[in-house]
């Protein structure tokens, strides 16, 4: 109800940021595929806290430890259990909203949803959820990576600054800098807002684009589950996001037919497109082209400024955040982005598999 | 596989466009809730090509027969299943398009999925679909009306005309006019733009805007399912759909916590919020405040002006449209949105009977 | 919620018996298998009621309109949608029960599950959905012929008189009588017994065995969806059935390991067991040997003989049955309990095409 | 794919039996249900290896560590994750099996399906799994408890050794000896089969008859997901189980209807039946009369005797049954068909949260 992602291979996560230790279970994955867990771990580190003077300076390992399904490095066609333990030490801290809503924050949506909550960290509200999913996003990548698919993310926005295109950029520079914008220059002025930001006690929003590529044409199934359906709610299910949009997005809304149609020429024996507004989708169903979207991210809501609320009683308070915090999430969620992506597109393979009779 | 959208209340369709009939079934709906199928055919009306002179002139009734599950006026609980007879004469249309992709249209990638395709009017690919999806939002929304809720879906933008914000507009207003804007001024801006779109042979993109008022608090299943994830991804699912933001979406990107958070209030005894950047979802759950979002539409692939394409053997060929074609599909959009808006809240609050042990 | 069966290949059901029709839709279905619908119709009539002298006389035609998904003789991959139309003239037969629970039917289960029902000949609890899963199973039947894979159900015991196993009979022989059991001598006594049940107005139980052959080892997925699981949910979701056993079944219970396990060998490139108390399947995945199970029928509610009930007010009140009964539905159960099978096994064929990475 | 069971109420488990922990995770656990960790223990207690003198000498602690989702004693309505470590030190013992396939065991069957296994006791086909049931199946047993349901499971058959009908003992004198017959004479006899087939090297077969009262009216789904069509499922989903059969099962083939239907009366305000061949469910759906139903096992196929078979090159070997055998499981399967029957009853308790509009 809620907590699993995916068709076939299927992701269930579990766990609260205070409580035991976060887990996941993939279900549904091949058997065969060769996993390195050292870049599950990889993984884990560019989303870890911690890692750079512009996250929140809260220490987190993230030490992954895998429980089943993986025997002599591949998978056994069984589920892959694995968990990682909650080790911050400063669960205490946590003792001063234990009765206020924190504002923009889950607070009141899950004591209305369940009459009960774990108000330390946001308990399953927490971001730190998402490390389950970059677990498993390794191993759909891994899987991937065999079968040629390549998958980019970065940060292409922080407040009003922009990145250029994703065709005018080397997006193999992405990891060269701590705010992961693969141009040098707009990523120094990104990190200059963000270090400013959080001397300002704000957090600030921005947006992280990422590109598919070597997609096989034929994936995504219609009606329901088109491929951009699919990627569109495994970035919406992101902490903090706002918005998605693929090919053309919101500005096709300004174009007409005769300037955003893709038109068809051959290449070899492969059907290609001229144009790319389509981003690699078409009905739904991927086209053999890059696909490309963006992932809207607001401002987190953890402030150090004072702000206006209610508590659990409804009488009016004020909050404001302490200690560490993260100004911008941008930088950290570009691994959660592509792992997302990875698992979706993976599922999307596996699920076309039984798309033709006899193969 | 695709063809079905809930969790609860679950609807799966079926048809192609030019098959025998195009139908549903909806699985999960609760027995006792009154329904009025002259309203269910009211809102397919609401969808049908033909209603105006800015849709296209092909003419369809559109006549729904109900076949199972409401007995004596009342759902009984137990399946509804629904047709809706394929009469269109002019099957024979679609010859010259038989082994040819058209460009931005379904043709090439269900060819690559599925090594067989139903050419005629784009078979599954079509928007008729979409019927069967208005339908079941019908019923939806005739359960939600009786819960409170209501839904109002109006065009906010056709090129680059935009409607003003929907706090500002008289939302009742949405059906005086074709385009189906309720700022009148707006709206006739909107019909000439369409006018003049179809007279050059194009067409035009443009955005649904949607409101959905009288939502409980509580809706929305953390973490994957997630309101505004459920809702992306059912908007993403309506052919010609290029991206979904809710609340402050793509501008929050942009902005400040301290700016973007909304900060908690008490009315009588309910927690409200005085600003509504969350769009009335906060970790994925509803809060009591409005449901908005934006649907961006780009222009149909349908154009009459000749475009470069290949064949099915990948070589190289011309397509044009012909006869009746919708310039702008966003008015007749309209009904959809709500109709997949409906199914989306509707299937949330079933799911959320069971979020507290005892009630 | 309950009307569909199956994972990849999954079939949805509809309809009251006396409603505007009974329909199916089945979603998964891979594109490219030749189907032939008049196979499909034989399949149907092979359960229709009135076809013997020794089933029901009521007179349904059954015949079926598929509505989509198949073209040119071909699946399309997309949904199949097909009804069969209610024709049944004596729908005012049924006034008589409208307030009355008969007993062990499921008048009185429904009516408090959903607060209203239709009366009429059992509305959804009729076994006449059952046609639905006859349509599919048939289709699922023509695509697992074409991977080698036969089913063979007859009728193995009606009262006490019980055939011969499986492996002493000819499968051939079953449609040679109208009491569907295989050895001629035991299907002579059986439909005796089944006249002297019908003069005496009253029913009688019996037992459908079936045999899947040609199975590949390696379908079935553990732990909770093992094949024979799912086999055993599949039987048991058909009307009136009390009980399954596969293998070695109930008999096992009082066996010994050394005399029970099936001990491997080898014939040619092929492992084989000696023995097969296995019945196909050993932890949930079948082995490749032939899979074989009993499905246990009661006998049918209705009966001509004056029976003691309460109706909606609890008040006391008599039930008897009126003109058309069925005195032993295990005859027109055997291409249930086929077409359930071939759902079951398609479906397992389907899901294991992921099983392993690469192929 | 295969590894969760359950529709809102949803267990996924992982872990192999030599692995680094066998796990479970429930989704869709509603919040507020007062749970007992140490209830969770008692009943793991039940199904450990070692616990008497006629269970495998293998001691295994099962000490279940519980990761998420319970906070001050009550559930938060967050996913539940527990792990067990595995402990068992002679995990090298399995290297004498390593490449030969056990007689009806699920060696060649996992290995035939996914190219690999980890052969080390069994891997994922181990009954160890079944551990995560049972835990699971306390937190539904704890559920269900303040719903007024009970159930109870007891040893009904060893060999050819039968208790009497459940109606004619007290079942609360089930745990009063070692092998879980409420009926001592019978036990006892019981006992001393099971010690003579250990003493033997081989193993034997039995029986698990459960009893589940107090289940409102109302709980199944039509027309798949009947009520014991899903209990049928989950109890063949349990290793080493051959047949499955509810009320009158079996015998109810030899049965006439006018013998075998329940007539209704009242009682009070309650509609009840004089009888009750149908097991407390009609239609699929409960009637509120007791559930009871019998599940067969097959004798564990580990036995000391030597036994013919082969290896994964195809060749011909022997395989004999090291140390310490469980000579029957029956016994410690009790708790384990408890477990699947809360499972399966507590999920359709929520499942009928919403079969009516409005309550």
């Amino acid at each position: 109800m809620g907590n699993s992602y995916g068709t076939i291979f299927r992701l269930t996560t579990f766990g609260e940021s205070h409580g035991g230790a976060i887990g996941g279970v993939i279900d549904g994955c091949p058997a065969g595929i060769e996993i390195d867990t050292e870049l599950i771990q990889q993984e884990l580190d560019r989303r870890k806290p911690g890692q750079s003077e512009i996250t929140t300076q809260r220490k987190e390992t993230d030490e992954i430890e895998i429980l089943s399904g993986i025997f002599e490095g591949k998978s056994l066609g069984t589920p892959i259990g694995f968990i990682i333990r909650n080790t911050d030490p400063r669960s205490k801290d946590y003792s001063h909203i234990e009765t206020k809503f924190r504002p923009s924050h889950a607070d009141f949506t899950y004591q209305e949803k369940y009459g009960i909550r774990d108000y330390r960290g946001g308990g399953r509200s927490s971001a730190r959820e998402t490390a389950m999913r970059v677990a498993a996003g390794a191993i759909a990548k891994l899987a991937l990576e065999q079968l040629g698919v390549k998958i980019h993310g970065y940060v292409s926005k922080i407040g009003e600054i922009t990145a250029p295109h994703y065709t005018e950029m080397d997006l193999g520079r992405t990891e060269e800098n701590i705010v992961r914008c693969p141009d040098p220059v707009t990523a120094e002025a990104m990190i200059e807002l963000v270090k400013k930001t959080r001397k300002d006690g704000d957090s600030i929003g921005g947006m992280v684009t990422a590109v598919i590529s070597g997609v096989p044409a034929g994936l995504g199934e219609p009606v329901f589950d088109r491929f951009h359906a699919e990627l569109g709610k495994a970035m919406l299910s992101i902490n903090a996001v706002k918005g998605f949009q693929y090919g053309s997005g919101f500005a096709s809304t300004g174009m007409k037919g005769s300037e955003h149609n893709d038109e068809y020429y051959t290449e070899g024996v492969r059907v290609r497109t001229r144009t790319n507004r389509s981003g690699g989708i078409q009905g739904g169903i991927t086209n053999g082209e890059d696909i490309y979207f963006d992932v809207a991210f607001k401002p987190v809501a953890t402030i150090m400024k004072e702000q206006q609320s209610v508590d659990e009683k409804g009488e009016s308070t004020t909050v404001s955040g302490r200690g560490r915090h993260d100004p911008c999430v941008v930088p950290r969620a570009v691994p959660i982005v592509e792992a997302m992506a990875a698992l979706v597109t993976f599922d999307f393979y596996l699920r076309n598999q039984t798309a033709k009779f006899g193969g």
